[in-house]
């Protein structure tokens, strides 16, 4: 009994010990305890882009080592559309605002006629992405604001729960890249801090990155409407405005990432040209880096499009040649979907 | 040795139940591992605020009570000015634009007949403090913008270490109120995530608040000025436009934490008028919540203004009687500095 006595607190010592060097996130512990995972990546293949990710981690982790990086230094910054989740046929959130409008039309007879939302009410693909950058600005007012973010929240929320993909018929939160959450998790687990950093709106993924990803709202970065706190029926509540408040794409990254974070990545994930200035950006930082984008070349399994590489052109989240061109210049890693991904989400076999 | 092999994966097995449960924040392992202290809060006088407090924090982090929060929800927000360190005699961001305008003050010559200039020139707080937000709004544009994010990092960090407050003749972050820090370690020790939500700059603050208040810079929010992304000498760089991006004041504090936290607090700590809508927004969520107000009554060891209670009022951080009437009728607690906090700062006997 004596001897289990003192041993409980070298028991409770370990714990104190342990938790200083490895617990900040708690994903950290798992490591510690269970014997070292012998594959932390197995949705990607053996391959260039899975090496990279390995020997990046092993070399910030490395307290011995000179690309030691202290752990509140390890931050990982993930753009979604493209890079977490799919982004074809269409953005999942101009799929949540095309529902709206439609929800909402009977109320509008002027939508019938008017652009972008005839092209809505039509299903008209095509007219919807050349619509550009200010069409889904007008759809996201027209269906995002005049209403508590409250109200926003369980709207979001319910449609999560129940729209689904019109190719993989799957609700859209079960096709999170099966490869990037193995990737986020085996960051975390060495330390690092995930965020998500996309054109997307923030109040649009915050009801689902906690379940989906493992990244609570704190460290989601979006683009977002204005809002404004007043008295609604004697309560207080923030009152979504049509009004941009920010665009968080392109150079508008880093931007963000200086405002919400406050600390520049040492690790960034993309797959479009509205990633070069956040990919650029952590690059530009001394120390190790990793910057790496995800090729959609693999029409079978998911999509395939540049123009990057004579694919075809898109409306949602293309990949230009000159960000080929710019990757292979600065030693950024492209991952191609077809050869580095074994399996792109949780329900392939 | 068998035997001490055996026992070792039980202590690290400990690590992981322990860590699950309590880790989170590393503050909370000291917690898991030591005996409790006795008084977590031992520069606040036995009173009513400490055992709100107390009470407060009992009862959200006890699992099986009706009150219980999960540790993900448990947000604290502070103010900082008046809150966490004094705002007197003035602003301590304001005392840096004061030596920044002296600094460049021979590049500019129409500062010598041009107000809120002249003030800063002349050393009159009066004519400074009269020039209200407006004033301090040109100051800042004047002396915090036309440079680098990294520049003004610089700047802020330099002085910082080099500035003294004019009465207590100490750096402005040896003046950190006492209480206050004992405050947040006790709230992170019980799975709290601490923010400081100031209506002061967000750049300003962060370069001191990890090693002040234990607040890393991605849980800061503040007021801001526009940045722009763009290339300097091939270099990518954050620019500082003398242009306001966000005012994190009165109504403006909701929705800082809003877009910043996502969720909303359990706890916000004010002590002016900028603080009511914070306290408000925190008050209307369901279930367990603290609301607590500095209130400076305390001539002898720090400040005593008002306009409340009869106090002297002031132009950096006022306490009107409405805030008082309405933290009594809200069942706000209001921190009497003098009978609350038997000592101020750390440097104190």
């Amino acid at each position: 009994m004596k001897m289990s006595a003192s041993l409980f607190p070298r028991g409770l010592a370990l714990v104190a010990v342990a938790c200083v060097i490895a617990c900040s996130p708690p994903e950290a512990v798992v490591e510690v305890v269970e014997p070292v995972a012998s594959d932390p990546l197995t949705s990607w293949t053996d391959g260039p882009a899975k090496s990279e990710i390995i020997e990046f981690v092993r070399v910030v982790a490395n307290e011995t080592g000179s690309g030691y990086v202290a752990p509140e230094d390890r931050i990982a910054t993930f753009d979604n559309d493209g890079t977490l989740w799919p982004s074809h046929p269409m953005y999942a959130q101009l799929a949540f605002a095309v529902d709206r409008i439609k929800a909402l039309a009977p109320q509008h007879p002027e939508w019938q006629t008017q652009q972008p939302f005839k092209a809505v009410l039509d299903n008209d693909l095509e007219a919807l992405g050349a619509a550009g950058e200010k069409g889904l600005i007008e759809l996201v007012m027209a269906s995002h604001a005049g209403m508590s973010t409250a109200e926003f929240e369980s709207l979001v929320s319910d449609w999560m729960a129940t729209a689904r993909h019109p190719r993989f018929d799957r609700l859209y939160t079960e096709l999170a890249y099966q490869p990037m959450l193995e990737l986020l998790d085996y960051l975390r687990a060495n330390g690092f801090k995930t965020y998500i950093v996309s054109g997307g709106g923030i109040e649009f993924m915050r009801p689902m990155t906690q379940a989906v990803y493992g990244i609570p709202p704190g460290q989601v970065i979006g683009s977002s409407i204005k809002t404004e706190y007043k008295m609604e029926e004697g309560e207080p509540a923030l009152m979504r405005l049509p009004e941009i408040d920010f665009i968080d794409d392109k150079a508008g990254k880093p931007v963000g990432i200086n405002k919400f974070i406050g600390r520049r990545p040492i690790a960034a994930f993309g797959n479009s040209a509205g990633d070069r200035e956040m990919l650029e950006w952590t690059g530009a930082g001394s120390g190790a880096r990793l910057m790496m984008l995800v090729f959609h070349d693999d029409a079978d399994r998911e999509y395939a499009y540049g123009p990057a590489n004579g694919l075809p052109s898109t409306h949602f989240g293309g990949f230009p040649q000159k960000l080929m061109d710019e990757a292979n210049k600065q030693g950024w890693i492209v991952i191609s979907m077809k050869n580095d991904w074994r399996r792109i989400f949780s329900i392939d076999e």
